[in-house]
């Protein structure tokens, strides 16, 4: 592993490119983690036997990133349907799709700390991705 | 194709979900635009006959996304290292790393336009996404 | 670009590696391209400005790989539904789910060709991959 | 959970599409678990606090799959690299790639029982997937 003075000095240049407010910069690392998430995991086959872990390991593959303080994820697998049996599809699994994830990641950075969720609004018939909080800690 | 007013009203539904600034908000905008360009197309096979149809289908993919303005992507065939040729593979094709890919995505929001870019960072040895800029329109 | 004779050296390198006859090598590697296929382009944007470009887009990288002869792949928007437009999500775009893609990939190996197929399957609510052919060329 | 029953026939609905042999078909099946597997979770953010559960996840992930009877799934931080370290990137976390992930996966179908495996071969520079051996049970 890293040494943590290793890591500040890379943050170092890190930040040196970066043109905005660190309230501005914790909302795009936010907006980062949700969209990696995302669109790293849909497709994923999902059955109700690996759940859990499947769960399990997109919160530690999302706070193994940078800045991220914990990750929560709930995959509900009736989707927006009504019935999990239907969803299953003919061999006992389907794929993940955008109606059946919900996330929530806190990020740290800097003195601040924010809260950004996704899940699948049905009135809007859409993932909404959005910004819940951003606090000073 | 969505008329505008349905748009206008999607979007002010959304609205209510985020508790931040325009500015916060733009910035996790580009935030979730250069996640998801990262995570659903690393690991596509690249070859020298199809890279100039990926950059333009990752470009347009980004562009149909909420509020992208634009998006411009170029993949480097030989990513970090020295020779196309050598990181081509044996059957003259690859797939699609992080050191490989750079990216400009720009969205605007109320008023406001903002700048974010993906790219390698050598002396980082790391994909560093930033924001460029956030102007009044 | 490769050297024909690089290609066919590091071919017969692979060859050591199966234990198995020409003809299931052959529908070894039809799998692997649909499989593929499928997992990389599931969760990508589709808007009705990107569905052509994205077409050709995963055609290409399709026909990238090892043994591919050509690829044809055809997205529907509207998926199993009825309603194009119900489906393109409030901003006019939705993610590609498993019912909106149909794929053809003929492969040559060795004297051989093959075809298979992915298409959603209505009946069995189920994105099938299957075999259509293994010929002598 | 589906009965057994409906499992059975919607099995041999799958099968009517096929134009193969048993033998074939179990290829093909190897092939379609490996590249779902690779293009999948290639680009998913590794770090030393994760690998066991991201292993474990695949792992489940795949065996949720139709035929699927197991998979064992070992991920190495260095890839090819020879330093762990040196490969994690500036904030002690990388991305998956292919010379990271080795797989086996093996597959039961009507009374045949197939291995298939995946690895980084260093000296076609190459992620190769392959057919172990294909036994009737």
């Amino acid at each position: 592993m890293k040494e943590k003075e290793e890591i500040i000095e890379k943050m170092e240049m890190a930040d040196k490119y970066f043109n905005c407010s660190d309230r501005e910069r914790i909302a795009f690392e936010v907006g980062i983690k949700l969209g990696a998430l995302f669109h790293q995991f849909i497709g994923t086959p999902v059955s109700p036997h690996n759940i859990d872990i499947l769960e399990k390991s997109i919160e530690n593959t999302t706070e193994s990133q940078a800045f991220v303080k914990s990750a929560e994820v709930n995959i509900k697998p009736s989707g927006s349907g009504d019935e999990d049996d239907e969803n299953m599809g003919p061999f006992d699994y389907t794929t993940l799709t955008e109606d059946m994830i919900e996330a929530e990641v806190v990020i740290e950075y800097d003195g601040l700390r924010a809260v950004g969720e996704m899940r699948y609004v049905e009135e809007m018939n859409y993932p909404l991705m959005y910004i819940k909080e951003i606090d000073e800690i």
